[in-house]
């Protein structure tokens, strides 16, 4: 391996390769109290009496996941567990015990932090999270966030990102798109238009992750994968069928979109389907579910989300993720955020 | 609250300060499943059948904990697992399960990121630890490393830092100021010239945490309080004071110090004690026993260490951490490093 890296840089090498480096070091050794390492929404540990440990842990970098300019710093501290609770949402698993590790720079206001720690708080009350501790540093430039959550959910309710299987429907809850229009948004337009567009910001910046609707699926026994989409649809069911061993194939007019999305892309004269699957970030779940269970599906999303989930495409034998419109048969562009 | 921070830096703050504010946004709802929160090395969970849950998480930023100069890729892995360990160690705990966050710019040679991987590698297999997840994402300038570390411990076993009783003895395992002697070498000294100091660099760059001596302390009952060494022992008996409502005298003739470190103060015209007393990052253990148990802690860090831990000083009803010297008892200036 060291010969191949030889002389590349983590930007040649690319996400996809970096995880492979990490991993291709790391994972021969799994152990027996490891369920799931490296590879799913979560790590997964084996606990007693009947309940799973689940582990996620994601950053947020000034400057490459947020600005001051698109999020106050309440609003960083809401999306900096949102996204990790999102996590653990997609195993079917309940949040429980938050551990924060935020680098600021020394001249930065005490009321950020203050702000901030507001931020992480309110969402950690609506969702039961206690913070338990973390680590407080210097950072010579960008503000850096770290935050590690910890779940749990009985190993028999677990949804992994591998189990979807050729002929289900796949399922998304929510409006795709709207976090994405949102940033567009608020780096585009000055404050005082985003008066008619309260969904887009919000779901920039306050999304409400969907635990609730992901510890039900993990119930009911009905769903076979899922993940929570944070890089766009596009590249997440890439995700769910590359440890499947299979292919998708989506429905263009089926992709769910808010009429907020629909009236800014008209405005924008930008595309609302970009958005809707490659924006990223919408911290919606995406599972997949056997289609002789689709009134199954649509009662019980109905009943906790109020509106059901959305049934947008097929799981298919056939590898690559595809997309149907009106003009026919295309393999979606990964366009997903890319990082390196 | 908001009104004492207004118009305060994080600098105006200070690390304290700062953990204050923090702390009372979010300790008011500790929970039942939260035995410990903020406030020790780890966070102490409850969990089943007879094992507490820890959990710890620390964050090196290059420019404030490391530099290229002084530590190469392979160390920094080592080294920041080590910080880790350390904290599961200090509380009578076995590490068990880590989660790695990276962040580094673009360019940043993927052999650098082999090189870290490597170094964590080595560690982890030394000490049964497994990687389990961690996330690697883009930094716009300076490389930050977070690692959150998860062990465990009977809960009979475990050491807090608040159970250190008036005329208990302060006892410390090795040798204190070696890392801190170490990176004024690496910064001040042609790596030519480092040949004769290898313990020094070594304790620097490649720290071996205490778990089987925590774990034994933790199984002998016979530790009052402990807490490992990252700021320098005047700091840090100043933390077990504090939360134990004590105070401490300390016996400098009594500080371990290694031949090497008192060669090259010597050499450098520095104070070795003042390297000892305030230098930092030794990952050491400092813990506190009733006197009556002196031949027992010195038998069993015998066993275990192959030299006995050294009886530093003791636990006092006054407030304040103080030093004995040849000249009489003085006040501890805090030297340690601060953040902020």
């Amino acid at each position: 391996m060291a010969t191949i890296i030889k002389n590349k840089t983590l930007k040649d090498l690319g996400e996809a390769g970096i995880i492979r480096l990490v991993q291709g070091k790391v994972s021969p050794q799994l152990s027996p109290h490891i369920r799931k390492g490296i590879g799913d929404d979560c790590a997964v540990l084996e606990t007693t009496e009947g309940r799973a440990l689940l582990v996620t842990t994601d950053t947020l970098i000034e400057g490459v996941h947020f600005t001051a300019q698109t999020l106050s710093p309440k609003a960083l501290g809401w999306k900096a567990l949102a996204v990790n609770i999102s996590d653990i949402a997609a195993m079917g698993g309940v949040p429980r015990t938050a551990f924060l590790s935020i680098a600021l720079r020394p001249d930065s206001g005490a009321d950020f932090l203050e702000s901030f720690t507001d931020g992480l708080k309110a969402l950690a009350d609506k969702t039961g999270i206690i913070l338990a501790g973390g680590d407080t540093v210097e950072s010579p430039s960008h503000a850096m966030i770290t935050i590690t959550l910890l779940g749990d959910c009985p190993p028999e309710h677990l949804i992994y990102r591998s189990g979807a299987r050729v002929g289900d429907d796949v399922w998304v809850t929510g409006q795709l798109g709207n976090a994405a229009a949102g940033l567009f948004l608020l780096i585009n337009k000055k404050v005082s238009d985003v008066s008619g567009y309260k969904l887009l910001v919000q779901a920039h910046q306050e999304p409400m992750p969907r635990v609730e609707m992901g510890r039900a699926l993990g119930e009911s026994g009905l769903v076979h994968a899922m993940i929570d989409i944070s890089d766009g649809i596009a590249k997440d069911i890439g995700h769910i069928c590359q440890q499947s061993g299979t292919g998708a194939l989506l429905q263009a007019e089926s992709i769910p979109m808010s009429d907020e999305l629909l009236k800014l892309a008209a405005e924008a004269e930008k595309s609302p389907l970009s958005w809707a699957l490659h924006g990223g970030e919408d911290y919606e779940l995406l599972f997949t579910a056997s289609s002789a269970d689709e009134e199954k599906i649509l009662s019980l999303t109905s009943k906790v989300l109020g509106t059901h989930a959305a049934k947008t495409g097929t799981i298919t034998q056939d590898e690559g993720i595809w997309l149907q419109t009106e003009k026919g048969k295309e393999p979606i562009q990964s366009g997903g955020y890319v990082h390196f």
